[in-house]
């Protein structure tokens, strides 16, 4: 058997133009802008004129605690979307985008893998529409403004050191950390330290990812606080004058994107990079476009249940209106393997010799990691479908064990070969989905809005990660206080914590038992709408490695793009 | 009469589906990728597939000494191209793309005015299809690679101090030109003085639109020098394996852009901002696909013709192999009543009030400016055709004086009220440019390739712009010669000067004489394919004023966009 690369797929996949996949979803050309014949923008309108028709069922994407390499979330979306038109009901995917950065670092492509990808592979893991160009150029238009307005002999009376707004790029930039700006003469504007992040851990991003409509884009834009002026009070984007322009240059990227798989599915793709402090969901307006358009509508929320599905449930839920009826729970056996603690994963070397022997035992140690994803996910209210993501050479009884421990759960179970076979491999789990989706749900967040943001955080800590409590450094309890006088105690909370480990430590596998969260700092993301907890060395700049794929990366001599995945 | 605004007049005008507009200028749809239904990219391989086609007349649209305003260079352009069509010729415009940054600092709009505006305006001025977006993407992945090569173990050697390639953005923003990065601690770079420019200064802009087709690209970027190493050597992207992906980032970038003006007829808009060190000229690319798609191909160069036209002449021309038939030379009577020398134009000011008063000695006084210019052109063999863009309120017998000067010296004259007619103010205009395109052309360069580049900087300065020699500081002249040795000897030249001023002063109006071009420093644009020569204070980062236009840039109450125009 001839076995074909991830690439090869890609480029003899038949895609059909998108204008003719937007109509199997029953989305009109007048709502459609086309980037090309494979990818077309969606207007905001759609939602609207689409509003009386029937809903899609309503399932989120999540995971056990992966290792680095990832167990493919994505890809086993794209199965479950392939398979469910496959049994003969109609499905829509919302995907977030894959940020343009790493992909020059180590990871590669996000576009799924085999006979489960979404198309075209090459605009999704580069530019696509421009979307995130958009939020990096808004994002340092308000960081200009700022540094202008202290130039031009700053009115607002701002606290140069309070100045919490950063600048973006969407490059591994480890250099950029860092930096003085405003060197040279006074010409040259003021001198002051500052940095900057990758553009996926940026407020804007998060923002468009939330907003329902161009008008709540526009208010949460004004609402971003950028910093403090001297008598401590925030000064914000609209007091800059900045979150009109922030607008148009973003009014066109809040519009979802629409691609599609393999075997021609439909794929919204919008927004959600993790960035370690942003939601990692794809975007609110993706899934109310989605939600009229199909039998069953797959949204994917990145990395565990502890970290994406957490967010997706608690803040983004809150935000749409809209409710799961099933959370799709993907396992590999090499990460349950993993959470036996006898492994240890490590990017761009091979797997270690052990883990791909024929070993039941190992499957079972990791047990506790699934257990405690799937509690996660039945304490919101949610029904479980555990799907196992099948690796060339995974062994049938090591597959029996994850099936076992998912039947113990009381959780929907199947395994699904959609990497090899797209939707035909995956049509036990496309059937496991509709199953789930039958079951009545009560839907139920981890905290109220009321509570003190402090509560909140505590809340998820031990209900959600299964820590024993949370320890918050003297400041940042300080912050917290400061937080609820500024009004806003209301806010949910966002944790940045590892997604390595159910805890605040990668190197804890498992559940781990026994623990506190340390909360070292806390932050508001005032447009956003929340505020979030910084628990552990969260990054928000990564660096390139050594040989980074960028070295590779390259045209042949036919002008193909290689290297790419 | 009601008086429309600019935004109105875009508003009501009637846009064709772009695929037509393609039709009609004999482009298949197999060559374009639509961005919307009213801009399209046009693949390189409509260059080859079309190269047996009859060629269009080539014409290059140029200017006297502009004031701060700008004399309407772009709005003249347009009012040929639809004046053409009047007349019953084809034409096809390639314009510079306008520089994103610049729209939220003090200038608005840059798609014409009144009756002759490019369409879509909005798209326009903003992202378009986002190539000045791939253009920061690319420049910044090469800066982070040289930072990631000093954290790595700096194999290649580089001279940190030596390193000339900074970072961009297409923002305003003057607390970026002078910046220290890699603070922090030993995992976030190596500490060291850089800085950024505004994107429309990026060498990777002009490679861009200097570059034949994508292999050529992809050598260009290659070439592209970032620093020296510690034996003086210069260290390449193509050393640093960036070069592919920057390929990778820009190959959609490649492809020019199709509008329309508000009659319809196609114009390729496609990189060329000025950045003071840049080209100031459309793309290779864009011309090459339009000579063959018209009666009459007519092409922007910025600014005065001693500024965009003779780097149009002793740059462009040389790569693409395209030699113009005629050259148009657009004046307004206020640029003219300017060089007088008896007014200062200030933007954002009203014009001085004695300047709009009927005062044809006025004109007269400034007529040297208009002589020298119709001189550079007919230098370069290109016959000229002298513009006069009408504004409300010109006398007829200052209209006149402009026509007795042209025809003193022998050039084709026509005045043209296409702002407010449209194409029908232009015809006269259209007429005289297919008169001139009759006459036979006798195209030079000013200098040969061969000479030193010393040489060729005093031929541009005393040949073109009438200096009496140049001045060139010592340490430029060391570096000139280091340029020889490292075999750059061969590349023509770009000055880096004010367009305020045939000279390097903008203070001095008219034709200035008895003067000498100061050299202050030089700088090799390797990839690009030129050494550039810096005269006078040159900025590669402009600023925002106290008030900038981003802060009245908004969306209204219907979400359409105001405040930009």
């Amino acid at each position: 058997m001839t076995v074909l690369s991830d690439l090869e797929i890609a480029r003899v996949a038949h895609m059909e133009p998108i204008g003719e996949v937007a109509a199997r979803a029953g989305i009109e050309p007048e709502f459609l802008e086309f980037y090309g014949n494979d990818v077309a923008k969606i207007s905001l309108e759609a939602a609207e004129a689409h509003e009386n028709r029937p809903r899609a069922k309503y399932v989120v994407v999540t995971a056990i605690t992966p290792t680095p390499l990832g167990e493919g979330k994505t890809t086993t979306a794209v199965g479950i979307a392939q398979g469910l038109e496959k049994i003969g009901r109609h499905s829509m995917l919302a995907l977030r985008q894959p940020s343009m950065g790493p992909t020059f670092g180590i990871k590669g492509g996000a576009a799924g893998a085999g006979y489960s990808q979404v198309l075209p592979m090459e605009k999704l893991n580069l530019h696509l529409t421009g979307d995130f160009h958009s939020i990096t150029a808004a994002h340092n238009l308000l960081a200009a403004m700022i540094d202008n307005h202290l130039h031009q002999g700053n009115e607002l009376d701002i606290e140069p050191h309070s100045i919490s707004w950063r600048r973006v790029v969407d490059i591994n930039d480890r250099a950029l950390r860092n930096v003085i700006v405003g060197l040279g003469s006074r010409i040259d504007g003021v001198p002051r330290e500052t940095g900057f992040d990758i553009t996926a851990a940026s407020e804007v991003g998060v923002i468009l990812s939330l907003a329902t409509s161009l008008k709540d884009l526009r208010s949460r834009l004004g609402r971003i606080v950028i910093g403090y002026n001297r008598a401590k009070q925030p000064v914000t984007a609209e007091d800059l004058h900045a979150a009109g322009s922030m607008t148009v240059i973003l009014r066109d990227a809040l519009k979802p994107n629409l691609l599609q798989t393999t075997e021609n599915t439909p794929v919204l793709v919008h927004t959600g990079p993790f960035g370690n402090i942003a939601t990692g969901n794809s975007s609110v307006v993706a899934d109310q476009i989605g939600i009229t358009s199909a039998d069953y509508l797959l949204t994917e929320a990145g990395f565990g249940s502890d970290m994406g599905a957490e967010r997706f449930f608690n803040v983004k839920c809150r935000v749409s209106g809209l409710h799961p009826d099933a959370a799709v729970m993907v396992v590999t056996i090499r990460a349950l393997k993993t959470h036996s603690g006898r492994y240890k994963v490590v990017p761009g070397k091979p797997l270690p010799e052990g883990m791909t022997l024929d070993n039941p035992d190992d499957v079972w140690a990791g047990a506790p990691n699934l257990r405690k994803h799937i509690e996660i996910v039945r304490n919101f209210g949610v029904t479980p479908v555990v799907a196992l993501n099948l690796f060339p050479g995974d062994h049938d009884d090591e597959i029996d064990v994850v099936r076992q421990i998912a039947e113990e759960c009381g959780a929907h179970f199947a395994a699904s070969s959609h990497v090899v076979d797209g939707g035909d491999g995956a049509t036990d789990l496309a059937r496991a989905v509709v199953a789930a989706c039958e079951e009545p749900t009560r839907f139920r967040y981890t905290y109220h809005l009321e509570s003190p943001l402090a509560a909140k955080i505590e809340s998820v800590a031990t209900r959600v990660y299964g820590a024993d409590g949370i320890d918050v450094a003297p400041a940042a309890a300080k912050e917290l206080a400061h937080f609820e006088e500024l009004g806003y105690g209301h806010f949910p909370v966002v944790m940045a914590k590892t997604h390595l480990s159910l805890s605040h430590d990668p190197a804890l596998k498992g559940a781990p038992t026994g623990w506190r969260l340390p909360v070292r700092e806390v932050r508001a993301a005032v447009g956003a709408g929340y505020v979030y907890a910084i628990c552990g060395d969260m990054r928000t700049m990564p660096g390139l490695g050594k040989h980074p794929a960028a070295e590779r990366i390259d045209i042949d001599e036919n002008g193909e793009t290689v290297g790419l995945f």
